[in-house]
């Protein structure tokens, strides 16, 4: 039986304003990358992000960013490694403390944004954040992007890793995620979107945009967009996965 | 044999902003209120004021705050029940994962500034920090303004607590701290505040500022002032308390 | 002919959180309360919200507030009277900046949420609104409670004010507004509301929560309210408003 | 009569945290750089110096930065276009504000940190700076580094520009700044550093770190470090200045 795990960026309000559908996705993924303060999410909002997910037996995942809320820690920041393994140790104290009280655990990290993308392949950043997780609990899995090297850095780091695919970005012909200033770099049909989940949740393959078949070899699918189609795609990719026998499980709970 | 504790705010500095002499007081305390970045304290700089004190044996304690930065968290905040709640739940958070890091635990919570004046005597933000002392860890001790109302609240509610007197502020005769707006609310005399604080450690007693003698409740004493002196006031009761035979010792370790 | 200003608060996104429907807004109202940076608006929100104003020929209001992002500035605060003036010159300041540069003016200010409710009835923060606001521009008109002591505070420290009405909130029979802990606090009937609104415009008047009419001396309506609602609230008052012969008018422009 | 501008950066502290000694600066600068809120300054800290250095007489300039507090703008930041044009704007027009309350106005803008360094050279973030300026008040001045392309860059937008040296740094033989984490970076001997800041008021040459001697067009030199020793540095170069029978004086007085 195939089992694959869906993840989403959870979390993401600040005080009075609203992000997302949290209660939506928590119906339908399988972890949760809950926001830590650096980006998004104040303290009640984050707890009430973790006990909603805590109530749907959702995993959860420090969603750990730079410091910079005004900019969504979308904008890529020169932090010293020191700095970062400080903010990194500070937002999974943070988290595990509000899950605590919750009455659950944080599973993993996910890098947010800018952060999730320069650790992709900036080694040095890459690990500071290694070193800030293991610093506070190396039991902690990281979440990252499919082939990217930051997942070897950290598996020879002693880290436990899980790869992940975008369900909504198109692949270039060697694995990589298309520019978001190219064009087609972004999906938004959400039945194309469901089928090529079902083909990388079957056969470990999709299919690049020029036409070539890749091999992406990941454990999670990140159903996360900043389109409000998100929830819609994500839930497709629900109903496809349960009509083909694909369990959609946590890969925590493997 | 008698023992005390003695305790200061430690970990203020914020980024390129230092404040206080931690390293200094390190030397002289037994337990540490450390920032959790509401009020001062960045990742960085916590991590090292934690490490500092980790080296030394020092006690940590959460010197949790209102969310006001810019005024230092003196100023009075009108939060709700639940803001606070999982304010204090965030923040105490941040420090575990932090003492994690450095391989220490984090003893107790001390409420800071105009957080710790309000919750003396207002029971409904008071049940707040309190609750969410609870949870997150029930085993953290309360430390409290000794004769304030919130340290009755919290043993009732199941929490264990310290109450604590200040090493460099006035009494009234009915035990209550002399306002700061009001004339010699704050000591100077460096030999007068040793002598008062051997009294208080060695029978419980103070003279109030009419010149009556009252009895004060206290295991830690704050040896924490805004004034520059406040690291040589430290040291000269730690060394009084030394030629007097008296222990300073964090009260986590009776 | 009888004009009324209409008034709602707007620039109230922050960074990737969107808030309001500046755009919809904009097409009903005569004068903008845009936020400035302290509650709510980053800089670049705020600078598209004055240009859409500016190309509307919507007046500018400095929607000035105490610093708290998180509590959205609902939350009293105790700041001083020297703190409350210099945060009320930097914001009234910075949105000038942004003004300047879609070339129009600020022409009023209005104190947002806790801080309006304090010095409606508060002299001390209410003086230091208004000497801040001499300060940087003592051409700037002061809106605020119609009633409260603030204007006549305001009025006698030589500055112009307006006084406005809620559309959406009931009055007591002494003309305070019903408080948001009471029952019926908040109007929802948007023909009600309209209809209360005409008779305000054209008779001065309301019917107090007890049925008794009352007497409110407003020059402008604020339109604003928390719920999804707002926008079809304003519309409907700016139609009936239209179809009663009524203009709808900033008070600048009188 | 030879004259050139000594500027230094102020207003950097931040609520409870102080930093620098603005009121030695004032006594020997002719330039106050004031802190706009982003990298330092809250608004009553910045009233302060702006009112210290009106009463000295000494001109104000805007020292905008990203928005990075607890990186005190130190850290290079990928903005936006729009965002850090109107970041530009909004701290101009805070700083304006505040300059009017205190009976003075803005005469000049310097980029801070690593925004300064970053548009030395990067003309895209150096056109925003330069949009933004002019959105606000043309008649402003940029002071960048002396033989940076920003300076051509903003002369060719149309504003006027003026050009600083560094007093307490080496530069290499082709005019550039010895980067910091070279040897022989940052100079600390103050004869020293006043004789090369003689040779450059006189003659308009430094010694490069290699021997050689350069030609730097600065008509203001940055006497301003992280040193202790920074208002030791100025005042020792005030008084070489005198003694040589040049006149220290605001360019904007020129």
């Amino acid at each position: 039986m195939i089992a694959i795990d869906l993840n989403s960026d959870l979390g993401e309000s600040y005080g009075a304003w609203a992000m997302g559908d949290d209660t939506a996705m928590l119906a339908v993924v399988s972890s949760a990358n809950v926001a830590c303060g650096f980006h998004a999410g104040d303290s009640l909002g984050i707890w009430k992000t973790v006990k909603a997910a805590a109530e749907k037996g959702v995993s959860i995942g420090a969603h750990v960013s730079y410091p910079d809320r005004v900019g969504f820690g979308r904008r890529d920041m020169d932090v010293t490694h020191d700095e970062l393994i400080a903010d990194v140790i500070y937002q999974i104290g943070a988290l595990k403390g509000i899950a605590t009280a919750a009455g659950v655990t944080v599973g993993y990290v996910k890098p947010h944004g800018a952060l999730y993308n320069r650790i992709a392949h900036d080694p040095k950043q890459g690990q500071a954040v290694i070193d800030g997780i293991k610093a506070v609990d190396p039991s902690l899995v990281l979440m990252g992007l499919a082939g990217a090297p930051i997942l070897e850095l950290a598996r020879k780091s002693g880290l436990q890793v899980v790869a992940e695919a975008f369900a909504d970005r198109a692949y270039t012909a060697d694995g990589q995620l298309v520019s978001r200033r190219d064009a087609g770099a972004v999906l938004h049909d959400t039945q194309l979107i469901a089928q090529r989940m079902l083909q990388l949740a079957n056969k470990g393959t999709l299919e690049a945009i020029d036409g070539s078949t890749i091999r992406i070899d990941a454990q999670s699918i990140c159903v996360h967009g900043d389109s409000p189609g998100a929830v819609v795609i994500a839930q497709e990719i629900r109903r496809a996965f349960k009509a083909d026998g694909i369990t959609v499980r946590s890969f925590l709970s493997a």
